[in-house]
């Protein structure tokens, strides 16, 4: 979301879960793309970065100029001369792809191995996810050393992720997995705001109604029910706090009033 | 995921999804988050973009350089000058934004909006989702316009997320939502197609703000657009149908020759 749409909240700052699964970079070529991995990876609270004989020299000053403040993360990452040292501490490895091989290997969705992780780490296990390069990707050495391949679902026909874009995928999983629901429940924007009573509700209803009727709006008299009821059935839609309801309230006085100010 | 992790498939090129969800991208300041943005989009399968007054020229070089092929989406985008106009012609609008708002609008994870707009769109509804630019965001107004607002779960400590991520996110949601087997979101009672386009109930915005102008309700000017933005948001929570949207006009136009009669 834009850098406005930054939270705040009190007590420590989170730079990054340092139980999380290690992210490992296999041979990143651009500067720019660890830096925008580290950011996406501090979005979801993930700490853990893992780079195997990046291109670019490191400490890389276009990584840290793309992280977007995300230096913690850049600062802490750990550099490998191949992807069997990178893992070597590591007791499972997942590999992001989604070019066919021929191996025989488990294949998981980004929602499934974020559950998986979660789980295998609770019961002390390590993980790591590697992803490829940007040009030409995991070679088969490098899945090789995984026990399970994770596949993210893009469009069949232009599946080709951006570097950082693969890691936000699988370290937005990760942060769901681990949250009590996916708050998909939807709540009150504004659960502070008081809602009116049922009271005060039919207060306004019984205010606009004898306005209406003095209008001649509620007419004829048999399908005067019918239009109260539709009148109601609409603004009992919109939820209405007690402030609401008092605006409505000034509103229909000033509109029969009207032209008198 | 890197580009050699590229899928390919038999049969038509897929484009982008038409019948999906219109990515609208608020006063965006930089060309290549437009071409990210087209990117994230088409690797989840969607294809309508609408920007309103990008900072930069357009057709912007650098946004076709950053797109690594989405050109369709791009060459498809729809130019507006108000996010007003932007959204006329639709009946359900989402808003991205973290930031707190004084204003009582259902907030919804990007999951939970992902299901509620298939089933929304199977019904005959159109459906945008705001997203403001990188620095300030979404302001008051644009998010008055919309039904609801998404809230995309990130470390509250370093929510900030890149503009073509933020969309990704969502983008990756739809996507996936469409091959749930989960069901998704109880289904609506009525046909969206029914539902008033934003275009009808602006048209009554305006048409009740005349009114209460020349009441001399919406006073002193330095409150009117405060008062505005709360009456909108009101009358935009009740969902309305055209029928309802033109009943309310009949109300107000009876409430204000009232005693006439």
């Amino acid at each position: 979301m834009p850098d406005s749409v930054t939270q705040q909240r009190d007590g420590v700052r989170d730079t990054g879960d340092r139980t999380g699964p290690e992210v490992v970079l296999v041979h990143p070529q651009i500067g720019e793309n660890i830096g925008t991995t580290a950011r996406a990876m501090l979005n979801c609270g993930l700490g853990n970065l893992r780079l195997v004989r990046p291109r670019e020299a490191w400490p890389n000053e276009k990584a840290v100029a793309s992280s977007s403040g995300a230096t913690d993360v850049l600062e802490g990452a750990k550099l490998f001369d191949t992807t069997a040292d990178a893992v070597a501490d590591l007791s499972r490895v997942y590999a992001t792809t989604a070019r066919p091989r021929d191996m025989v290997k488990p294949v998981l969705s980004p929602r499934a191995a974020a559950h998986e992780i979660r789980d295998y780490q609770e019961t002390g296990g390590s993980v790591g996810i590697l992803f490829g390069a940007e040009r030409s990707g995991l070679d088969n050495d490098d899945v090789a050393l995984a026990d399970a391949i994770i596949e993210i679902p893009m469009n069949p026909d232009f599946s080709s992720l951006n570097l950082a874009q693969a890691v936000l995928i699988c370290a937005y999983e990760w942060r769901l997995a681990g949250a009590a629901e996916d708050g998909g429940a939807p709540r009150r924007g504004r659960p502070q705001a008081e809602a009116a009573t049922k009271a005060e509700l039919l207060g306004f209803f019984e205010h606009l109604e004898a306005e209406l009727d003095r209008a001649g709006f509620l007419y004829p008299p048999e399908k005067r029910p019918r239009m109260v009821r539709n009148i109601r059935n609409l603004f009992a839609r919109a939820d209405l706090t007690e402030q609401e309801v008092k605006t409505l309230r000034g509103i229909v006085a000033s509109l029969v009033k009207g032209r008198g100010n």
